[in-house]
């Protein structure tokens, strides 16, 4: 299996990975993880990818494009953790994911010559990806030592905001902590706001704090979106205490 | 088959309910119908669920995850109903679908312990969905009596707004009536509008209406939203004499 | 391989065409291409179309739906040309990819009776690309002679622009030519811009020119989109010299 996850929303750009993924591993099975990453959000898509990978089979190939240094100098890594592979540019999207999993193999995927500068996806990460749905992970590339680290920011209740989803729910990478209140500060915003059981159990129309289903605390508003209110980004401090 | 109906867009919560599904199943098929309803509009979704199943194959399982109530007391059902199989939130989603089918076999599906409270698309639905499609629909849970019913409203030439759709075409319930024109009225809205076969038919810049591809009539401009001219909302009441 | 290029979006449109081809073809794979096309941009979807083909699997079956005469006597065709097959309305759509491949075999597919007229992508296409995934191209339709043309204007530095892509850079279908800088003029824009090798080398906020990955130039912004600036449309004439 072959799990895509890109910034390419519903664009050609991911539907021509498939095609070189089938026509290199006519046997694969080629899954949509997501592709509205916010454009070049690395720390988006580590936190999306880092959330969602104990939930595909093992043996699964992650094929992983938020590259906003596509082109440059930056290396290429396919990586081996666990029970799964990795692919993508070394620039921290894979970190959050292979760092919490064991006995890392990571090789440096080499760029072929006459590659685009603008679309690696295509002429580097889907070949290299299929080739190990083949069974060739050993062949993408020579080992390497270390690969980029992304550490979300995190100092007791401060943390970071790690994801803007399609309802404009504004996820944070801080945990719950059993309170019915919490004071948040983001950006100019400074104020109590209600913990939530469930979005049902919300007032309409108020801003609130609810457990997402990555286990964290996120600003939601029912049926309608927090972000609206808040127009902060991924990548801001936040606190909630 | 497992098809995915969901408000979840071009998420990760769609490409994780995959991953469950595989994991579960290997040899099924996964199969989008359709992530853009309008989030948490249960009215939009079984519309849309409703007048597609019957082009799927006999056997499909629909996963289906419109969810405002996520994390309350509403129940979870799976049901089985002519050669087709359901699964989702028991808040009406399913009824348009399941209703117009034979032999309704209802089951209750309990929330397992340490489901998140925001996300029964992963820790639920995708689950139950994969079991069936290993053939275990009666294994999902105990046999109930009545599910949710959800009708679109409608009383002669009164009708509602089922479907907004990415072209911005409004959709209603109403079925055409052999008329050239026809008097609409839906909000602050009063005119006599044509009716006409093809949208190529159409003037540039016209509202009029079309038979659409539900075999109802829809509003629409030509190479523009009709919506933008209507701002209306999916289940508002639209006359159309 | 039934690949699929829309201007549907994410919508159940898409989903309805997948459920036609599994059920008349349980074996087949089904590809999203592309689905964002703009609505009704033909011009978009052929150069989308045309710049996409050869990364897929000889044998796949291209079933394409960007048809503003939708209902119309505009034809249905399904072509045969190199290693591929090609069903989609004879408006221009398929004519960049089918005319770089070799000896064409062009049908004119009938439009059953009781199809509806705003949704052959359903009642025409998906059935159609089933069927010849299923081995029956010859049986789709009568032979004919010629489908219709559809060229991207160019003469010696003036093109088009044939794409506005998911990040908001402007393609052009303009070659590269080895220049440090280019004289644009595009709608009433009209002044020097750098080329760069790579996003990377770019200043933040600069509008800058690029080679995109089909090789010709684009317009882009560093982490932004360049079409928020210059607020052109697919089809325009460009001139970079």
């Amino acid at each position: 299996m072959v799990v895509l996850l890109t910034d390419f929303g519903q664009s050609e750009y991911v539907g021509v990975m498939k095609g070189i993924v089938y026509s290199i591993c006519p046997t694969a099975t080629v899954v949509d993880l997501c592709h509205e990453i916010s454009p070049q959000c690395v720390i988006e898509g580590a936190w999306v990818l880092g959330n969602s990978v104990r939930y595909f089979p093992a043996g699964s190939v992650f094929c992983c494009v938020v590259d906003p240094g596509v082109g440059t100098q930056r290396r290429a890594v396919a990586v081996k953790a666990g029970e799964y592979y990795f692919v993508g540019p070394d620039n921290g999207l894979l970190w959050a994911a292979v760092s919490g999993l064991e006995a890392m193999d990571i090789r440096e995927i080499e760029v072929p010559v006459g590659a685009s500068r603008t679309f690696h996806g295509r002429d580097v990460f889907a070949r290299v990806a299929a080739r190990i749905e083949n069974g060739g992970f050993e062949a993408v590339g020579r080992l390497v030592e270390t690969m980029k680290k992304l550490e979300f920011y995190r100092d007791g209740r401060e943390g970071m905001i790690v994801r803007i989803d399609r309802f404009g729910n504004v996820v944070t990478n801080l945990p719950a902590s059993d309170q019915d209140q919490y004071r948040v500060m983001v950006g100019p915003h400074d104020g109590m706001l209600n913990f939530r059981e469930t979005y049902d159990a919300a007032r309409d129309g108020e801003l609130f704090i609810i457990e997402g289903s990555c286990r964290t605390l996120e600003l939601s508003v029912k049926n309608d979106s927090a972000n609206d209110a808040l127009k902060v980004a991924v990548g801001e401090k936040i606190q909630m205490a």
